[in-house]
């Protein structure tokens, strides 16, 4: 493992706008990017060179790791078989590890439990019967989940009666699922941690995010008291993501979600890879999620997550904004992925960033505006 | 001409750090890039479509314009009637006349004197005596230059005797020249101001500039009452800056080198393009230099030019620095071209960031000193 980074060749699987941020965060570094994607009109693919691939077949990415330094991915669906036979080649960073235990809920919440990092309460379902037998078991209401493959939102059924339960099953009843407790939470927050080859682990501030529709919309950094003991859950949540970066001998950022639900903090799910909910880092962070995970996979010292200033991020799902309209405000940082608008699909992301937590707001909401809903 | 950036091509002439760092700016902002450069190792070649071509062959870059909706350059020897054949099939921003005046010495100086613009004493030389008739005449030492084709320091020499002058003659005399009085200058600054397709201006601070061996080493903005005087200076700066662009319907960023001698501001020359002493504001301004430009030449709203806490940058010159020592500081950007290490060659950019100007003062000294001198 090379500790630099001119002329470092950096390989990433997934050409999504998450590989796009992590190239232009890692040409400043003098790094070179090569992506693999089963889409050539991927995000990434026309500022770096590209391979086209199956992910469901190592042959595909034979051409890929030649020459690379090191591999990562942008997205936790990248099969575990590809990444383990990818480091027999070549450094692969998170490891593999990480994405056999963020690929499967039931697996991860286990995964967390045996940490001692507290989750909602679940059980695995695996039929008709055991489903009844779940809702029975647990309080109403409850959240029926694919085990796998489920991101946004997708593949999820909120359950209140059996009824409910007989009309999940039906849907994806051929697919092994998790029954989760829902919560009623006060805020879904989640903790954005990286940590280098030598162990050496940086924060950045808990973030608190907003979803509808299964989809993200809004996250900003809490910096100061938002809510009485907001200190015991930003340790709390800090802690919890020291013992999995330990546990997994991570290397990299770790984004876990979390529910907050009084004074309780609950792990929803893990993402090992740079996060939807850190995007705001670009500017409001003295080192961004995306620098940070490329100084930490090659061997470089990590950079402050200090802040700089105060931030907030809204998506822009489905349909773009008038451009010029968004760009003609004071302290606003687009950030476009090139993807073909589609209902749905996250197409780019803005950053508000100003003096005050109370001006952030005023621009966040200027901002919404004039995002199509 | 669109006034939106989603998928927006952008022609650039030339593939250097400047149109790489133009690349990386606009991304974000949903536009796209095709370089033109002679040379296929050009920094910006790889994070972006890449024409190879020669800029004395207008043929050789038929295929570049096809399908672009604005062409710009990144150096300001491009050949004016190539941006001018350009010009009658695309936009080409910033103007070519703007090209024309800073190609020549004695033009731009011209250029400059007849708006009111006072620079130091010239004189155009085209023969042995004519230079000793000029030695005769302007105060020694002067400075003899190239009329073209000078850049950082090349083909300058310093005059104080009659046989300075004809060995300098011997060295250069083929060439059209100019005889320059020698300022004893204070400082010097740079301005760095971008106009829109509507006319409005916008200013970025003065920047003071440091060079050894006639190349930039150290530029950091100008933020308070450093001098007395100096506000006075700032916005003499300003309003020479916006004559300039007036005078020449300009789109674009443009840089205009000053000497400060007392309470005198003599312009120098300009450059029009981005500028290697406004690279700070790639942290170190709400909107960086490479954004400004991107959004002036694709008709977009002008974003502030407001400072972001106190920066400074240094240039990496022939050799690269330690990078881990580097990134290991806080408040510190690390900027790469990829290009190959070659004594007097610019490699890259470190810009720091504080929030004083004494912190960013003694950042920029430990940086130093990790500079290979």
């Amino acid at each position: 493992m090379r500790s630099d980074s001119p002329g470092i060749v950096v390989g990433v699987l997934g050409a999504g706008q998450l590989g796009r941020m992590l190239a232009l965060a890692g040409y400043p570094l003098g790094m070179r990017f090569r992506f693999a994607d089963e889409s050539p009109a991927a995000s990434a693919a026309m500022l770096a060179q590209f391979s086209l691939c199956r992910f469901d077949d190592v042959g595909s990415l034979e051409n890929f790791t030649h020459g690379l330094h090191v591999v990562t991915y942008e997205f936790e669906n990248v099969p575990v078989s590809l990444a383990a036979a990818l480091a027999r080649e070549v450094a692969v960073y998170p490891p593999p590890r990480a994405l056999e235990v963020s690929q499967d809920r039931l697996i991860e919440k286990c995964f967390f439990n045996g940490m001692g990092i507290p989750t909602p309460a679940f059980l695995p379902v695996n039929s008709r019967d055991e489903l009844a037998d779940s809702v029975r078991q647990l309080s109403m209401p409850a959240v029926l989940k694919t085990r796998q493959m489920g991101y946004d939102g997708k593949g999820q059924f909120i359950i209140n009666t059996l009824d409910d339960a007989d009309a999940a099953w039906d849907a994806v009843g051929r697919k092994p699922l998790i029954l989760e407790e829902q919560i009623a939470f006060s805020a879904e927050v989640s903790q954005i941690s990286v940590r280098d080859t030598q162990g050496n682990v940086a924060h950045y501030p808990l973030v608190q995010n907003q979803h509808r529709d299964g989809l993200l919309r809004y996250s900003a950094p809490l910096t100061g008291d938002e809510w009485p003991g907001i200190g015991q859950i930003r340790s709390q949540a800090q802690d919890y993501a020291r013992r999995v970066l330990t546990e997994l001998d991570y290397v990299g950022v770790l984004a876990i979600e979390f529910f907050v639900a009084g004074d309780r903090l609950l792990a929803n799910e893990m993402a090992p890879r740079v996060h939807n909910s850190g995007h705001w880092t670009i500017e409001g962070a003295e080192t961004s999620q995306f620098e940070n995970h490329l100084r930490a996979i090659c061997g470089l010292p990590l950079g402050s997550t200090a802040l700089n200033g105060h931030s907030a991020m809204l998506n822009i799902i489905g349909r773009l904004p008038h451009v010029p309209s968004v760009l003609a405000e004071n302290g606003v940082h687009l950030h476009l992925y090139d993807k073909e608008p589609r209902a749905g699909r996250k197409l780019g992301h803005i950053t508000v960033r100003a003096g005050t937590p109370e001006r952030r707001d005023d621009l966040a909401r200027r901002i919404f505006d004039l995002l199509p809903q």
